[in-house]
């Protein structure tokens, strides 16, 4: 963002722009969600889809997360893995329905979950078909296109595969209507919630279960309570899950 | 439309819907594939995706084409259907990118051409999740979301497929752009065009070679030229195809 900023003098005013810019990362997070997908797709814009996809590729090849020293593709839930694999080897066909950037996520989705860029559906920024040195290329404009969170979920279903899930699993607020969306299909359905309650081996936060509060991604009481009573599976990473990275093992 | 109209004070004076309202075809099709979608889009909005789908379905099952007088879902061609199969015997996936709306198209595109929901691609309405009656349904709204024609086919399958075709068929000017963006990918890529040319089995309209010109779906001289000097393959169905649809046989 600072890098990008002179272009940008309206962001000086704006927000969550201007908090950020000045180092106000609570400021900056204080619009949730939205405004944090606000800055990623902003800053994001105006290079072709495939300057992005290398960008994407470039980071992950060098950047590791800063609490567990590994890459970032490494930093995904073993389970997580495991379950997909067995899904698929039971015919099912899995997708990714995540509130992140779709063009973020399809560079890796597939080495790293065995889910290729067509079933892997995000919020997005819009894109414009144009002709650039003569080569056909879509360009990323600044403005968002589409936030597959909360309502959005079931709209992006809908959108990308056409038909209602059999299965849903999440972890916070932003997935109840996807799992509410997935219930409402007839037959036999299975929705689970993930609870991040494992300080030590992950992170703790809720609200709910009475675990620290969370800017993003939270799982209210709320949504507790709601998943006891519709019959929702609650997965407690620390309780049953006997690893949660695979570089664990 | 007719039926809708009364809900719809404002059509009386609004265009396309005026001029279809009072019978005048050429005037409501003036404003060309737009007018049309509009048309489309709006006499479908209110109700659910479940209740649109099963409407398309119903009106499949008992209408016939005024020309051929067969089901919708037998006037295929025939070279289509075959392609389609040869393709995916041979490892492909394959897609369905129309202009015509998404929630039309996927109800009967497994069962005729072998392509899935999640792998059609079309134009759409605004959809927005509730709950009504206590069921969690999508509603459509009448407001354009996405029309996936001409500059919009590149930007339909990057969101939606997120990787550059490696072989697209079109029949109108309405594929150029996608017919273009997958010649831009590196390696070996295959364009095709159908010129319908044969009045006497189907239709024949350009104004491409002479044809009669169409307001809708136009193949014109200046995209044949274009394919000629870009490579792409021109196909007659009058001399290439042997069968044009499967109840000829």
């Amino acid at each position: 963002m600072k890098a990008l900023a002179p272009q940008h003098p309206e962001w000086k005013t704006k927000q969550p722009f201007a908090a950020l810019l000045k180092g106000d990362l609570k400021g900056a997070f204080a619009g949730g969600d939205h405004a944090i997908l606000e800055l990623v797709m902003a800053t994001h814009a105006g290079m072709t889809t495939a300057e992005f996809e290398q960008i994407v590729k470039d980071w992950l090849a060098t950047a590791k997360h800063p609490k567990f020293k590994q890459p970032y593709t490494a930093c995904v839930y073993q389970p997580m893995v495991e379950l997909l694999a067995y899904l698929r080897a039971n015919g099912f066909k899995t997708f990714i329905v995540s509130g992140g950037g779709i063009e973020f996520m399809r560079p890796w989705a597939e080495q790293v979950y065995g889910v290729p860029p067509e079933q892997v559906i995000g919020s997005s920024i819009m894109t414009k078909f144009e002709m650039r040195d003569g080569k056909p290329v879509l360009v990323r404009l600044p403005e968002i296109n589409f936030i597959d969170d909360k309502a959005g979920k079931p709209v992006g279903i809908n959108q990308h595969i056409g038909r209602r899930p059999i299965a849903a699993f999440g972890n916070s607020d932003g997935d109840k209507e996807m799992l509410e969306y997935t219930q409402g299909g007839s037959g036999a359905r299975f929705m689970l919630l993930v609870l991040h309650d494992d300080a030590a081996r992950e992170y703790a936060y809720g609200p709910a279960q009475g675990l620290p509060d969370a800017k993003l991604g939270a799982f209210t009481p709320a949504l507790y309570e709601q998943a006891k009573k519709d019959g929702w599976t609650v997965v407690s990473m620390k309780n049953d899950w006997n690893h949660i990275f695979g570089f664990e093992k």
